[in-house]
């Protein structure tokens, strides 16, 4: 296939979309450690997980054998409505990095959320609505996740209730707005709707709150209603299954101009969206047919991937959810307040961990004004304003492809830009204004973080 | 073909992207009437437009004979970064609605300037640069614009100087920081960097400026500096030509697959979107070849078409540019602050005025509570947040829709989705909060508007 017949953009037909999502876990060897019951400190069960999350979901937490799970029609024919996502060869980048790499990304920002958030809020709406429940709860902090799923529940019918961080309630109005239009119903938290919201107000008068209140708020607003459910953007293996839409896609497009990648890198927070980009070519990795170079690039100033331990950890601040076996800074870590919103989060999702752990996926992270570096010199050549959390990716993509430029190695390099930046120009404002800060987290700091983790037996052999 | 076969989104392949522009004055018998030199009232010459435009968009300006004018190669390679967008299959609102009806979007949001100003504004960018100009100035009101021309110049490495109306600037921080994020110059007018600036600061202290007021700065700054040009996002005929570029993917896409539309509707405030998307459609109805009824969509606020008077007007408040021949409410008529800046112009571009006053195209005027019901309606079946000023054109395909349910027709509805509503969230809730109202100006203040209309000789059969 020569270069010329290569198009900026490869769409799949409608035809050729993906009629299965693709569980990586079923290629695994180790698998991802079981979630634990932070009182037993046993494997959580079918039944114990599903007083809070939607059946069928769990079933897929919990599914680690089967290897394609059949995306119900309903589902696929959302999809239709803002996929087959354009995966883009960046030869304006390429000319302006003077590089011998070719570079692509899968584009996952035309659509209203601005992210690829959609992908896994219409399949969780989905199985709640056919449970025949009335609603679901869910967390939001930068927004995008709260817009996915008030998106998605505003196609099927289904109530939808939004806990949003107070700070980022009054600082993104217009992200509130967005969900209110989609007919959501959004409360700053903490707030006086939920007993938890409550004590918290009591306590601390005046706080712009956090996502590990708002999560708590909304597994109570879940629980104390009839017919509702929490569902959740990130972190949980269920979201990584129905992000693999984005990389089946990618192998697809990749598959039909006979392209094969050298490296595959993508941003890193709870990881749905690395995940869901890899999950087909680390199958073949796993299974031993082919090779690639998977890079997670997470932020320097929240790096669990680079800096955590390997251990059991809380998934949230208020300590009421599982156990997880993650890459992690401590439930109890604070990241400075970068621009990032998606990728401050201090665990990383079990199934990478076990991944990265196996050595079979590489982790760096970068500091902001780097990051915005290359957004702001992204921008100008391929037109597209990307997100801050999509940019860490788009840095470590034209790292590497500067260092093709040393070697002179015609790499074959995919990068996932997994959203737009519009909701973020306060912070490119910073950028713009030279007042863009980088925060890297002393020994100390992460000391303070990882003495929060639980103390039991399993976590001995990480040394603490 | 069976309606089964239609996919929910066209795509054309980058191949089967238009080569040319098409120019639907050629097709006219009767030609949109010369723009005419203030002074003298003779036609604008090419050379006294060439003081104030670029020439080879002059050439276009004045050029209404030939049908096809070429596409140059770097515009199209321009193009293939954002185009062809979608002309997407509205399923799922023909559903809710429970109409025969077919209906069709051109969707051209998908693209950081968030509309289909990117189109126009890449060709004029390109036309100055190969002049050997060193940049460019312009006014923005709302922001489309504005960015759109950023995001062209950053690409030819162009300086782009723009005087955005100062209530918007200070109303519209992430507009303007898209814009810089771009490299251009903002500056919000009225300024104290040009000398009809410093006038109307001293007469106005504290006033928030006016489009009229920015058009008057930005062509100050451009022919007070060397090798600068000032460019223009709407009303002119050039524009319009660059436009085309949207009717003709359309009916590309429309003719793969045997679509016949019956109505075609879009949104008009200057006319760029709705003559751009009607052109070659228009084209077929001139030379006797098909039948179709277009429809354009303006504010009941500012009712150019509906409302005003077919005579020569000033294009700017500030009465420096050139006379066209126009439907217009007056150069000083003062449409409601309402939320759809894009429509807030006083005329009508000279080509779609002549067609709507022989009889080829009808206007209707709608609410803008109406407008963001439909909005909303809409964002939450086809999941996108439809700018304001595409929601006019959204309305009136509903309404069309809702009469074919009465009758039982299966008309075919195109509409031009122009772009996103991500920039006016104070808008959307305004509604949310049930506070949006509505404004249809008095006979009277009509009449206040059409008394500034210039009382030449030509304008006497008109009445005034």
């Amino acid at each position: 296939m020569s270069e010329q017949t290569i198009p900026y953009k490869i769409y799949l037909k409608e035809s050729e979309m993906p009629r299965h999502w693709y569980n990586v876990r079923a290629d695994m060897k180790n698998k991802p450690a079981p979630l634990l019951n932070p009182k037993s400190l046993q494997p959580m069960t079918e039944e114990e997980l599903s007083a809070v999350f939607c059946k069928e979901l769990v079933k897929q937490e919990l599914n680690d054998t089967d290897r394609l799970i059949d995306i119900p029609q309903e589902i696929r024919d959302f999809y239709k409505m803002y996929r087959p996502s354009p995966l883009v060869r960046a030869y304006c980048l390429e000319k302006q990095l003077d590089t011998p790499a070719r570079i692509y990304y899968k584009f996952e920002g035309n659509n209203t959320s601005g992210s690829h958030k959609l992908n896994s809020a219409i399949a969780q709406a989905y199985y709640a609505r056919n449970q025949g429940l009335r609603g679901v709860t869910t967390e939001t902090g930068a927004g995008q996740w709260g817009t996915a799923l008030s998106m998605a529940c505003a196609y099927l019918g289904l109530d939808c209730q939004v806990y949003m961080v107070k700070v980022s309630y009054e600082q993104k109005p217009f992200r509130r707005e967005v969900m209110r239009t989609y007919g959501a119903a959004v409360t700053p938290s903490p707030s006086s709707t939920t007993q938890v919201g409550q004590r918290i107000l009591a306590e601390h008068p005046g706080t712009g709150g956090s996502l590990g209140c708002a999560i708590s708020e909304a597994v109570e607003a879940a629980s104390s209603q009839e017919g509702y459910r929490y569902v959740l953007g990130s972190v949980l293996n269920q979201v990584l299954l129905h992000q693999s839409v984005i990389g089946l896609e990618t192998k697809a497009a990749l598959d039909q101009y006979g392209i094969v990648p050298d490296i595959i890198i993508g941003c890193a927070g709870g990881g749905s969206n690395l995940g869901g980009l890899i999950s087909p070519f680390m199958g073949e990795k796993l299974r031993g047919e082919k090779d690639y170079r998977f890079i997670a690039v997470e932020p320097a100033s929240c790096p669990s991937l680079t800096r955590g331990k390997y251990v059991y950890d809380f998934c949230d601040t208020g300590k009421v959810c599982p156990l997880a076996k993650m890459y992690t800074l401590g439930s109890g870590f604070m990241p400075s307040p970068n621009h990032a919103g998606g990728l401050r989060y201090h665990g990383m999702n079990s199934t990478l961990s076990q991944l990265y752990h196996d050595g079979y996926m590489e982790a760096v992270s970068v500091e902001q004004s780097a990051v915005f570096a290359a957004a702001t010199q992204f921008a100008k050549v391929e037109g597209i304003l990307p997100a801050p959390e999509s940019s860490h990716a788009i840095r470590v993509a034209m790292d590497e492809a500067l260092k093709c430029r040393e070697t002179g190695e015609a790499k074959t390099i995919v990068f996932g830009l997994t959203g737009t930046g519009y909701f973020d120009m306060v912070a490119y404002g910073k950028y713009n204004d030279g007042e863009m800060c980088d925060y890297i987290p002393t020994d100390e700091d992460l000391q303070r973080g990882l003495a929060g983790i639980p103390k039991f037996p399993g976590n001995k052999t990480a040394g603490l």
